[in-house]
């Protein structure tokens, strides 16, 4: 099977994460800071390593501000829910996941209100200026994600983050699709909370998210419960991380990640890029020759988009492309990508789109490959 | 290591979990429900596939009964804020965990309020008199563990759920220590709400916990978002399990959860439990005989007590105790276990206590060995 649908998670995964989730099982299967030896020690020592690694993959200003979540899912409704109090306003893109838009719309009910800004791809003034018009003295946090995992543009987030601060405004950024693609340095950029999914560009296992912030003290809990410190409290401990972490983690899952990590380390985050990009840049470039095809976006350009292409054929729904792709052993991702705002922005509501998200595995055989099966459309 | 601490999480894990988790990556790693292709559908059929098994496990309804979360925690945190409401009132057995203790203490800050019941060992008129003391008009929810992860005592929960249900209030029943070793029957018992961690009794890794409910309808969100379903809408969907499942899975833990679930069922509950408590009352007879030794709980009884025992030595910290037990290469925990009341029922908040909690691996030469360690102290 060619598989090119890596923007819901890549696949495969490097040999040495899958050993080392099999290995964290078989040989530090222990709970880290529960039991009382020097296994449970050296697991909860692992578990250190990695956050570490986190904090310095994203340059954050150390292990303490790195929690491990679920999914990203998990992160974004920690940030918007333990932050936001009734009253409060959010400005969000026009882009944005349903990770981000369905809890807002939940927060709707509880007083907080939420405005959508339009985007102009390639044009940060313009952009920009839309966000000038929507933000009050109620809004309290901007969310934007790095790029949109239907179209691959990117947000101009280092623009986007200047002005809410200068505003007094916080910002969360989604980063699900560009960490490990798009280097992200949490002290430069200034991103007040940034999730991230460690299952697709930083080929960690599923299971395991990251919420990221040198601010996370600002939060308030969403959950609480047994953090195995400060044990005879009955109050949530104030500790970080602990105190975002309740319960058993996912010690595998985080293991597996750290490899993962190493593994975007080793290569590099733009090398990374740049195989991707070139992939998409030539898939790109085949497409716009075959006149049954709509494309949405411009030509892919390095600046403005990440390595994710999204296309229709004329008169198909795009779910009947991706079955008849199947059918040639391609799998790919068709409708909506749970990101109907995104969806809305090109019109394609009706019949969604189909995504081509190359990874580091994916070869310029494997998109020849699928531009043969779409020619016999 | 002789490791005697499989009440913070099963060590080892049966090697078919381990390969099922590894093979989850290697096979089957792409996101189910999102990729348009058939191992995407095969993967989410394998996931329901271990759905189906924890719902005829614990003979709930059917698959959509069963929600997969990050561990217990989560599951606790998902009833207690999806279904308590400014108002309402709490009733919890004073051995509860701090998972059910912290996120209850938050709720207060929402005019949620709650009364802790003393528990009379074996006795369950007494046990279930305290409960009818507390109960007024305002209580929505009573909370109960199934059995203490201290203490090993083992609460009447039919009889509770009978209790409850007669006065029109609902069971949440935290069966963290006793899925796996008791046969827990959701149609039958009627429990509203059982909470499960998938990485100790039931040999599943670390990163699956489990909400086990046949009116999970009932229940709220606390989290919301891309669920691969319903797209389009930018309200949370309501179809179950989606509607609790936002996010990508921990689907490697889910498919290692399921062989751990058939690891259970092969050699039964029954037996399992059979195992353990023989070592846990081998192991409390010796203590018996050690002048030294403090015991809390009376001789292990099956229907009273699930096989964990926890004791200290006199004038002695259950840190020491357990460092002690360390250097000689047994693994153990001390201190509080995230069980502050629990403590408190025996006045053991200041030493904590070292607990014992063997699994089907454990031997009794291992629990020979324990006792010749703690004959040196």
């Amino acid at each position: 099977m060619i598989y090119l649908d890596n923007a819901a998670t890549t696949f495969p995964k490097p040999i040495e994460v899958v050993n080392a989730v099999a290995n964290a099982i078989k040989k530090y299967g222990v709970n880290p800071g529960r039991s009382s030896c020097e296994l449970s020690i050296k697991t909860a020592g692992l578990v250190y390593e990695c956050r570490k690694a986190v904090a310095d993959f994203f340059e954050a200003k150390g292990p303490e501000s790195v929690v491990f979540t679920l999914n990203c899912t998990l992160a974004i409704n920690m940030v918007l829910k333990g932050l936001l109090k009734p009253g409060d306003h959010v400005v969000i893109s026009c882009f944005e996941h349903n990770a981000v838009v369905r809890p807002l719309k939940k927060l709707c009910n509880s007083h907080i209100s939420f405005s959508k800004v339009e985007i102009y791809p390639k044009n940060k003034e313009k952009t920009l200026l839309e966000f000038s018009k929507v933000v009050n003295e109620k809004t309290k946090l901007l969310v934007c994600l790095h790029a949109s995992n239907v179209w691959g543009i990117r947000l101009p987030i280092e623009e986007i983050v200047d002005f809410a601060h200068k505003k007094g405004i916080q910002v969360l950024v989604d980063a699900a699709q560009t960490a490990g693609v798009i280097k992200i340095n949490l002290k430069k950029s200034k991103i007040d909370f940034l999730c991230v999914s460690g299952h697709k560009n930083l080929y960690g296992p599923c299971g395991v998210g990251l919420l990221i912030s040198d601010n996370i003290e600002k939060l308030d809990t969403i959950l609480e419960g047994g953090t195995g410190t400060n044990s005879i409290f009955l109050d949530q401990p104030n500790e970080i991380p602990e105190k975002f972490e309740s319960g058993t983690l996912n010690v595998p899952g985080i293991l597996g990640l750290k490899k993962g990590i190493e593994f975007v380390n080793n290569l590099s985050t733009e090398n990374m890029f740049k195989h991707k990009f070139e992939l998409i840049l030539y898939l790109y470039n085949n497409l716009s020759q075959i006149s049954y095809i709509e494309l949405y976006t411009d030509k892919p350009n390095f600046e403005h988009h990440v390595p994710i292409l999204s296309f229709n054929v004329k008169n198909k729904k795009s779910e009947e492309v991706a079955f008849f792709l199947n059918s040639e052993n391609i799998c790919v991702r068709a409708g909506l990508h749970c990101a109907p705002l995104a969806h809305a922005f090109f019109k394609t509501l009706d019949k969604g789109a189909v995504r081509i998200s190359p990874s580091i595995f994916t070869t310029k055989d494997n998109i020849d490959f699928l531009l043969n099966a779409i020619k016999k459309l």
